[in-house]
């Protein structure tokens, strides 16, 4: 075993987070976001208060509204006195600011509630990125006692579909006069939604926009067994339609837990971290420990000397020979 | 060694392709799409040949134009008499149909022309996805003797920066009156561009978008001895700013060729399909022959009784005991 923090203090971290303390849920989202040495113990502690939280996923194109329907759910989920954590994932670099700043506005509302959790995540810098990540933050929320999570993509450039795998339901955003119905459908987003809502329905255009996500619902062919997209219009800066929304969400919900969907999706979503945790790490076992060696390769593949295959073969050949059958941070 | 096809074969298909066949490089873009059991003998054989072809990537939102932007530029090398292959990239499933259609509408004034090579490729089904088919295909366009590649992303929801990857010089268009330019920074696109293309310049807003990019270029700070991206003004649909254009391509390689950075970023490239392909491999030892305990420890990490930490540790010390020393597909 390596030296690591003693089970005392992790016990009293994992408590004061289930009793819902902010500081205390800020530090193991850190924790998270760090990758640090400390998070395989923390999450072991953490795994047996998981499981409660009902996951909601934001998807939609830059424009449509995101972060304003994600404070309006907030504000609903809020009058049903439930813990609410929110989750925003900017794929870019951490420091673009602009982004981020003007979720911080939009949340400003329920930067005092202390039973309101918000926290950005940028993709950098993690072992795996965020597919390895935003599931271990959305578990940290889950123990903490959300009854609610709201994850939201900020920023185009991620994928949208990654976003909906760790999602129990997935809402699909877009908006009139922004030409993103037919968009949407080439990103494949109409596949994974399960609410699809209409914001900024004040303008023009609602109509043709809804007959067309109605149509590409239509073409998509369904199980008819299996749940139908609704499509609920919002004006999210005003609140109209968040309530018809919420009910749309939890009318998928019971769905989902009634043909089984629910239970088989998370159980998709748990094979997708282990998978993904398991192939960061041997990414950076690659990388650490065949790093001089890939270059080396690189070279010749780049001059023609060798094809990629064949560099890909010597890889696995030397790692198997250097492997150790361990995650443990190997001091890197 | 597993029976494939034979030397005399590969040879011949590989020195069709080389003599620029429509039909040789149509059957080996579709064995990288097939991940055919014959590729890795295929990619062995076409490696000498590679290294010559400028690859161009083609990113922005969409509606800016990329289609129509790649249309102008086959038309324009074309009058350079360069043999000329675009690669469009459709994240998304593969037959959404629509985006697909359209592109081809775009370029049916080149569909007879013998020495433009158009391909698209979806996501779905290859080994590793894209990020291990598109330096795949692009070494094909490649070795068939392509002057110029251009790749082009199809929808939204892929990331644009793991095209901007594959390619020697990057392309990010933009338009007036899309709301891009503030977008276009928070996906951090403007740290890949080596040329800004203005597209749709006859709208209003050109002047106030200029200066938009040009204020977020210089908030970059880049090292003065690199590449300044220059930003060029375009009516693609017109063909206005189109020679401009091709004339910033050039200079953007002269000047890479020069500092070096060309066969810098040559050799990243290189690594990252080496690893891409090793860790494909990985992956898909992972599924295929631990995929029944891979369910199993996914049922238990649903269920709160383990963390996802110690089943990945469970994956890799179970892979290391079976792994297999080769990347040979193995009858899956």
């Amino acid at each position: 075993m390596t030296a690591g923090p003693d089970q005392a203090a992790i016990d009293e971290l994992v408590g004061a987070a289930r009793a819902g303390r902010p500081r205390a849920v800020a530090r193991l989202i850190s924790a998270v976001e760090n990758d640090s040495p400390a998070l395989r113990p923390l999450m072991a502690a953490l795994a047996p208060y998981t499981g409660r939280a009902h996951v909601i996923g934001i998807t939609g194109a830059p424009g449509v509204g995101k972060s304003t329907i994600t404070g309006a759910l907030v504000a609903a989920y809020r009058t049903r006195e439930w813990r609410v954590g929110v989750l925003a994932i900017d794929p870019s670099s951490p420091f673009t600011g602009g982004a981020l700043l003007g979720d911080r506005v939009r949340m400003q509302q329920h930067a005092l509630d202390g039973e309101v959790f918000i926290r950005s995540m940028a993709s950098r810098g993690h072992l795996g990125g965020l597919s390895v990540a935003t599931p271990q933050a959305l578990r940290v929320f889950d123990a903490a006692g959300c009854d609610v999570v709201l994850v939201e993509t900020v920023g185009v450039g991620q994928s949208e579909v990654e976003i909906a795998a760790n999602a129990d339901s997935t809402l699909v955003l877009l908006a009139p006069g922004m030409g993103d119905g037919i968009q949407a459908a080439k990103a494949g987003v109409l596949e994974i939604g399960d609410v699809f809502v209409v914001n900024k329905a004040d303008r023009d255009g609602v109509q043709s926009l809804i007959r067309e996500i109605r149509t590409m619902i239509a073409m998509a062919e369904r199980d008819p067994a299996r749940w139908k997209p609704p499509i609920t219009k919002t004006v999210a800066a005003s609140g109209d339609g968040i309530d018809e929304l919420v009910a749309e969400i939890d009318k998928h919900r019971a769905h989902a837990e009634g043909d089984g969907s629910w239970q088989q999706r998370r159980l998709h979503r748990a094979a997708a971290e282990v998978e993904s945790l398991a192939m960061a790490y041997l990414r950076r076992r690659v990388r650490f420990h065949r790093g001089d060696e890939l270059q080396d390769l690189a070279l010749s593949v780049r001059d023609g000397k060798l094809d990629a295959y064949t560099a890909a073969d010597q890889v696995l050949t030397s790692l198997r020979e250097g492997a150790r059958p361990t995650t443990q941070p190997s001091g890197s």
